[in-house]
């Protein structure tokens, strides 16, 4: 199969539907939706809302039932990194090679349009419409999923214990094994809410979309939260050992001397580690009932993610 | 009737409910979640919730049906009050008379603090429990009216132009006539969507959850309108006039030289525009078919609003 041609042409749905989605506002502050729609625009792989498609056919579904819930992911995904870049979180100067959106916008409105994605978000999942077959009952549930991922006991914890953990090289001195594993614990947690969680979400919603049974929605689940640490542990990997260009950031987490994979283990610790995450997240599927065809999109997906270079 | 009993009554079943609610996040980041609880257990009015109520009462409902619906409301308030204090936006060190929470909890965790109350609103209103004549639609009806309201069709875009408006006096000079008059339109872009998007998501959250027909519906959602616009030049001329020990905040609109009905209009003339506000609010309440007590409570929060001191 031809992973990169799937996941582009679903990419290419969202990215048609998105900035319509999200500038179909009535009486909006014009700077505000510029600074969404600037953020939006920035690219990226879209890798949430193709998971979300990919989870949804693995149930029958036609991708373009679902755009709108996609998009609204996407929009959830970027509000993080908005406020992530802000000068009292991250001080992110870059994102996705793009002068961050406080840098162009001013720190003010950037905290706003990141507010106004995050609530947006809910109007595009919640008031587009969908084919019939997608019942207000699916819809609650995925609306019920992605609130709950992305909030405080989800990606929201995940960002406040990554913060706490920033200088923990730089204050604590060589790494001892007790604090290597007390640093690893603490890095799952982060991991795990930071970027799983937002993931779990993408398949979640995908499943509860489709009305999938119980059974499939956790092996699709646990194949997120897999698939979202293998994602994290590659993205620290490539923060120190990638190619700045291709990645179109700073590198911001040895800057601030972050928790992270490769300080704790090394470069090659942490890749044996994220190649372990992704075989684990790929045999979850074979417990999926569903479209052969859709599964393999889905452990294609979870190669791209361990091999991707940004 | 007591209104002040009334308008109580309901206050302590939010108050009652709301830390509960928002606490049940699974595997939270401890401090994060003491920041959230920081902030909703400051106090204030509960006006929003307590309006839901009563819209929802017009039309035969029992309050302790949408205690949670009534908790989420109050939760995306509180994080607009969270991020509108912050350095970057208004830079307000007091809320409700104690430290705002960046003074507290650093800048970082209040943005994600706010993040996270935005966020668990959807939780707490989509995954509570309700009676059963609250159905799926009427839900998604409710949500999806606090993320309209809340969002870069309303409050957002509010705030987004009330800080493209600071320092209006300052750098302009005396104000003539036709200045007054752009100020004024200006400004009521700012209150209409600042203030009165979330009030009038209060009456048409509780309209929605309660199936009320079409007409009703429409006058509710008017006299939400006019009772927001009222309650916003009255927070202006508080502002400026009001007793700062019970304000419990510093009058930061001064400081900033903002634009507010008493620099364009004075204090009395500020304070006849908050009169006919608030009868033409209460006129709407003629058109809705339903409890004369709960009207009666409607119309008496409404006078209570304009008299309030703070």
């Amino acid at each position: 199969m031809d992973i990169e041609r799937y996941i582009s042409e679903r990419a290419r749905a969202v990215n048609r539907a998105l900035p319509v989605l999200a500038a179909q506002v009535k009486d909006p502050h014009s700077r505000l939706v510029e600074a969404m729609l600037y953020s939006l625009s920035a690219g990226g792989k879209r890798l949430r809302p193709v998971l979300m498609i990919a989870a949804y056919e693995v149930f029958g579904g036609k991708a373009s039932d679902i755009v709108p819930a996609a998009c609204a992911l996407e929009m959830v995904h970027t509000y993080s990194l908005v406020h992530d870049d802000l000068p009292a979180m991250d001080d992110d100067s870059l994102r996705r090679g793009r002068p961050a959106s406080h840098k162009v916008y001013g720190e003010a409105l950037a905290i706003l349009s990141g507010d106004a994605l995050l609530t947006d978000a809910f109007t595009v999942l919640l008031s587009s419409k969908y084919p019939s077959k997608i019942k207000p009952g699916a819809l609650l549930a995925a609306a019920s999923i992605l609130s709950r991922r992305a909030g405080a006991g989800g990606m929201v914890s995940g960002q406040a214990a990554d913060l706490e953990a920033e200088g923990f090289l730089r204050s604590r001195g060589e790494i001892t094994p007790a604090r290597r594993r007390a640093g690893l614990k603490q890095l799952s947690y982060i991991h795990l809410h930071k970027t799983a969680d937002l993931i779990m979400a993408a398949v979640e919603m995908g499943a509860a979309l489709a009305g999938a049974p119980e059974k499939d929605f956790r092996a699709l689940s646990e194949f997120g939260r897999e698939l979202g640490l293998c994602f994290q542990v590659a993205d620290d990997i490539l923060d120190v050992a990638g190619d700045k260009k291709k990645l179109g950031k700073n590198g911001s987490d040895a800057r601030n001397r972050k928790l992270t994979y490769p300080s704790l283990l090394g470069v090659e610790g942490a890749r044996a580690r994220a190649e372990e995450l992704m075989r684990s997240a790929v045999s979850r599927l074979a417990e999926v009932n569903g479209s052969a065809a859709a599964k393999g999109a889905l452990a294609a997906i979870s190669g791209f993610v361990y091999r991707r270079e940004n």
